[in-house]
């Protein structure tokens, strides 16, 4: 078995080792040195334009992450190669905590005291409890649906809101665009976990996020196409929103120029809600290519009419 | 029955309508007005010294708070009378939220980014696990406890310290100043919820913080006294702390000319890690009163030989 590999990383190595080990049947061929011959599969992340050419025979495209937008946008994808992506794999549980952090940042008013704390300001303010924060989880797929389980146990309400109905005990689920007022009528904290497809692009408007009570937050960890930079700022500006916390960008890296960097009620992360773990994920596609060869279904192939 | 009333509060009229109201069939008398007669209880928060003065009916003085070092620090205070701390009354929901976000904040290195940001650079740190960053808790009275069992459950190894030996499913145990040595030896978050006596006064010193490992980080949320100020500041200085969260000082609120509300390495928030919520404690006080008055006995008696 032929195993063509790619990924963009600042140093791809380790992964394709992770990959060969995992999958010691396989002849494991790195894209980038040239040469490669036709192979039964592909595992990548982000591949340039010329990946795909002249490979003819692949059964199955492995890509590396939840969302497989990149991989969906490259004009030269095979259209009738099944396209799997990445289960949890290590990302469930590093989005848990990025998701508490910012709950607890913004209920306990982390981001007021930082700003009072520049100006050695001793300012309490009044408290707030924790079953009167509600949090919105926008997406409820494998990672949306398990933040929302863990914010459950956390004690706050949570309410989730996806393209098609879904059903988590003790999260009240809103599905469809004409539900998107009411779910997000009461939330404290929103938190973007959706796929980016041609539905969901820029839907963290300024319309959308005006429908959130004044006082509200954003947390941005699915892609930064999802938001309209512009709308945001103006929220915030406006004090409609009390901030933000972005870990996904459209450019990335965030260009050192972006206003983002310096806007007092954002906070900045470099793509690190969830790092795609080397061993875990390349155990997982190698599981996922053994039972595709074994005739087996796997789960994470892509719709490509929704796109995700 | 006969109430005298002190607050240290900005406005502690609502705390005396708030007893008022849970005590109807007392007679509160504000002390700040003069004139209240010979009382059966006093329920207080840092009374001054003259708040005892003439006061020889005392059955029991109630503290509006979990630590009762200001109380028990005055030298009016009659030593035959009980002094009865509050229980948790709200403040063990509000502690865990702050301890939670201080664990997720290094864990997953928001100060780090935070730095980066003010740089416009954007750095992706290694990924650590929950599971191996160990909390310690030191002092495992009722909100310790608390703590404990709640950062236990968010998946972090825990350990506690406590001046006598304790038993927490799930967390490992140490006793005494022996012990001090090896409960912080693998230690990266060290909270500190201990009472404030003679014995704990500067426990947190160049010589215990220095038993962390290099970059562990420190949270101060039970009284300004146990921290050797000079002590924390050097040794984040020597990069030996990553950081620190003060909730607490000797001199509240924090003078503006004190050099922790500058330092890049010290988050400094004005006592709120747990606010005394009104309406809870002020309950809670009548519950106590009333069994008093019944005979029936108390939680939160407080020893005078150790001091809590």
């Amino acid at each position: 078995m032929d195993v063509l590999f790619f990924a963009e990383e600042p140093d791809p190595r380790p992964w394709m080792a992770a990959l060969a080990q995992a999958l010691p049947e396989a002849r494991v061929h790195d894209w980038a040195a040239g040469g490669a011959p036709a192979c039964d599969y592909a595992v990548c992340w982000k591949p340039p334009a010329a990946f795909f050419a002249g490979q003819r025979r692949l059964k199955a495209i492995l890509n590396i992450g939840a969302g497989a937008d990149a991989v969906l946008a490259d004009t030269n994808l095979p259209l009738d190669v099944p396209v799997v992506r990445l289960d949890d794999a290590g990302m469930g549980a590093q989005m848990e905590e990025y998701v508490a952090w910012c709950a607890f940042h913004f209920l306990r008013r982390m981001d007021d005291y930082a700003r009072a704390q520049r100006d050695a300001l001793w300012d309490r303010l009044p408290p707030r409890a924790r079953g009167a924060f509600p949090i919105g989880i926008m997406g409820l797929g494998v990672l949306g649906a398990r933040v929302a389980a863990f914010m459950r146990d956390l004690g706050f309400p949570v309410r989730g809101w996806s393209a098609s109905p879904k059903a988590i005990a003790g999260v009240e689920c809103f599905a469809g665009p004409q539900a998107l007022a009411a779910f997000l009528a009461p939330v404290r904290l929103l938190v973007c976990l959706l796929p980016l497809t041609d539905a969901t692009r820029g839907i963290l408007n300024r319309e959308t996020l005006g429908m959130l009570p004044r006082g509200a937050a954003l947390v941005n960890i699915a892609r930064g196409g999802h938001l309209v930079e512009a709308d945001l700022i103006a929220l915030l500006d406006d004090a409609h929103l009390a901030g933000a916390v972005l870990d996904v960008f459209p450019v990335e890296p965030l260009p050192a120029a972006s206003a983002l960097w310096r806007h007092p009620r954002v906070v900045v992360t470099p793509h690190v809600s969830a790092m795609t773990l080397v061993e875990e994920s390349m155990q997982q596609i190698a599981a996922k290519i053994r039972a595709l060869e074994q005739g087996r279904p796997v789960v994470g192939v892509i719709d490509r009419a929704r796109g995700y």
